[in-house]
């Protein structure tokens, strides 16, 4: 394990009756642990595409293939690519550091007009490489950043240019992003049918952005491999399995409907959103489900932790920790003496924030709310690794303990429909001329 | 009113049995305009600091002649301060576009070790201010980094020139960072004693930073003031008073237990951060209140909309819209047609996100779950004024319907000091000599 989960403070017996009690935890942990043992039968007959992702390595000397090539060629690579697609490489960048000559990862996510107009910048054309990922191939987001993209690149170096400057990842089969790749002659590379956007991460598409600025990608797997397997042979001991436990159990039987993820560290504050994600998407179904909170510490105790300690009953804290002391630039203990701090004098920013999220724990302890620790010991591609598979692993077992499928996102479709809807309402758009065609 | 603020969508007779019915809502409305009009008398008397700040001009020349020096002098402004005292001017530079020879506005409100890192690098000392905004003055993580830049410019400038590289931003009284001031003869402005750093974005504390990036103050204040005028005038018709009563009256009929601000423009996100700490320190007491939650649209209909829509029936959602048809690079006709995507060819990514932020809507309509719509007609200075206080008098007024009081945030000084206490547990640092002294 390249972390310690320690739930302890999430029962009754420790935390008193916003805990949950402890057979009720046992209870939901047998139940747990059944469905672990299915996911082992799984992985051991290679039936599971997610699952057998993190030994997978024939996959990556292409991919660093491709990512040298466009770290070579370009300084910046627009990533146009929404949700599952993107979220898991925007955590993987945000958390750890990108090599010396790695290009720029911009991230298209939300059709933000400075977003578009760089993208629409014929001047950064001949320096940019654009990737674009829909699984379904017919995301309009994406599509539409996509033909805005191409239609740049052709104008600024001309048609022919155009193939060198993107790569596609799409399911196999017919799809309007394969049908722009043919258009141009750009690659296309296949995203996993089997796996949901939300749990791709450890696929190419986490993985060729995370090589493109330069991250181990192997070293990701080999972390989320590790985790895998510990969790898969330790039974009632597998930190997913406690974790699913504990977040349905409480629910069941206290009413908690809030799991708040609160690293201490900056750099995983991404890595939140994309377990929001992934937390939501899964279990949210049928009225069931809780609902997944972001939060970062030490800010949020400036913002969150009021409502956290004397707010309803309702909330699941998850404290991510790294070892932190010692850590920065000293506090001068001369200042600090002559203005009456001495208590912060020869400290370093990296003392506080351990003191900090140790302090964060105890109090919620204290106030009788439920909170576990995941402690890293280091931040690197290895853990990265290891809490992508931990949570995913806690999801899918979540999802049978909640009754839900962990598996596609069925609500959101009528709001795709009824977008379809408007904007052809909307009329014909605003230039380019007739737009006609389609399905 | 600069903006329309929709409520329809929160009743019952519209979405069923998910909204409130009419009678509860007018039940919480009479409340919420009693409080209202005592908000009036005390607006009238000139007893309320918070709500004479709209109508402030005095101090504005004097911000504005800093702010203009410091422009003149420095490429960067490192805004050492955290929650309250840095969330209000991050929303006005996340959604207002910088003047032009504005100086860059670096944020340190979380101890993340790259940000101590880039405060500590003599190399900036010579082009970079330092605000330091703490009410308290003794708030460990900013004077800590307070210190350390302090050192900093005094190594990298001489101890002379730190007082011209300094402004701090405190209460009147004994303070670490009154005295830290003095001790390097750097001017201190005062922090308006009665208002909580979470209600001190119109104020000193959010302007005076939004000033050094050129946004209008003024013009923030005004739009502010209108919004102020309308409210404390409209009795029943007040949208702030509606706002409150929508959010009471579901949690207490229907069980709501989440308000989900969702913003359809990446320029306020960083708004609804300001948003979550406001109505989660002023009402999360007692066991009371609701948990704010931040969302940004289009990007997390693609994680997160499909638990809004078919997850448990515990939120309360606030669309914010802004006008998007005809905005951004035209999407080619004839590239979209040729892929089997003629639906996009000649709109605008602008004309998508409108068509998306009215199908969000809808969806949740559909679903039955209450949703309101507040519809800017554009983002700028005035508009994000009027956002802050509509938001401001909507947490009060909704304190007075949950039973709380919406300043202090009592529950968080004991992790304060234990904090302090594992701190010194800690030792005396890793450097900079005996640590000692002072309380």
């Amino acid at each position: 394990m390249t972390f310690q989960h320690l739930i302890e403070d999430c029962l009754a017996e420790h935390v008193g009756e916003g805990g949950l009690p402890r057979a009720e935890f046992e209870t939901a942990l047998a139940r747990a642990v059944v469905r672990l043992e299915a996911l082992r039968s799984e992985w051991r007959a290679g039936t599971s595409a997610l699952l057998a992702l993190p030994s997978k390595r024939d996959d990556l000397p292409r991919l660093e293939e491709i990512a040298a090539d466009w770290r070579r060629r370009f300084d910046r690579v627009f990533l146009i690519a929404i949700g599952g697609s993107s979220l898991g490489a925007r955590a993987l960048a945000a958390a750890l550091p990108a090599s010396q000559a790695a290009p720029e990862l911009v991230v298209l996510d939300n059709l933000d007009l400075d977003e578009v107009a760089r993208l629409a910048d014929p001047a950064l054309a001949a320096s940019s490489g654009y990737l674009v990922i829909s699984k379904s191939g017919g995301t309009d987001e994406s599509l539409g950043q996509a033909i805005v993209a191409v239609d740049t690149v052709g104008r600024a170096l001309g048609e022919e240019a155009r193939a060198e400057h993107f790569c596609m990842i799409s399911d196999p089969g017919e799809s309007p992003l394969r049908r722009l790749a043919a258009e141009i002659g750009a690659p296309v590379l296949d995203h996993p049918v089997e796996i949901d956007g939300r749990y791709s991460v450890l696929s190419l598409v986490g993985l060729l952005p995370a090589l493109l600025v330069g991250i181990d990608a192997r070293a990701v797997r080999e972390g989320a491999e590790a985790t895998l397997a510990a969790n898969l042979s330790a039974g009632e001991a597998a930190p997913a399995a406690a974790g699913a436990a504990i977040a349905h159990g409480l629910n069941a039987s206290r009413g908690v409907s809030q799991s708040v993820l609160m690293p201490y560290d900056g750099r995983l504050a991404t890595f939140a959103l994309w377990y929001r994600q992934l937390w939501a998407e899964s279990l949210g179904k049928g009225g069931r489900g809780t609902t997944p909170i972001q939060a970062l510490g030490p800010v949020d105790q400036h913002s969150q932790l009021q409502l956290y300690l004397d707010g309803p009953w309702d909330k699941l804290f998850t404290l991510v920790t790294l070892p932190k002391r010692g850590q920065g630039r000293a506090i001068d203990a001369t200042l600090a003496d002559a203005i009456g701090l001495g208590r912060l004098g020869g400290h370093r920013p990296g003392d506080l924030v351990a003191a900090m999220q140790r302090a964060t724990h105890q109090a919620l302890v204290e106030r009788g709310r439920p909170v576990r620790r995941i402690e890293l010991e280091r931040l690197d591609a290895r853990s990265m690794g290891a809490l992508f598979m931990h949570f995913i692993l806690e999801t899918l077992l979540a999802a049978d303990l909640f009754g839900v499928d962990p598996y596609g996102q069925p609500a959101v479709e009528a709001g795709k429909l009824l977008a379809r809807r408007y904007l052809a309402e909307a009329g014909e758009g605003n230039g380019g001329g007739g737009a006609g065609g389609g399905p």
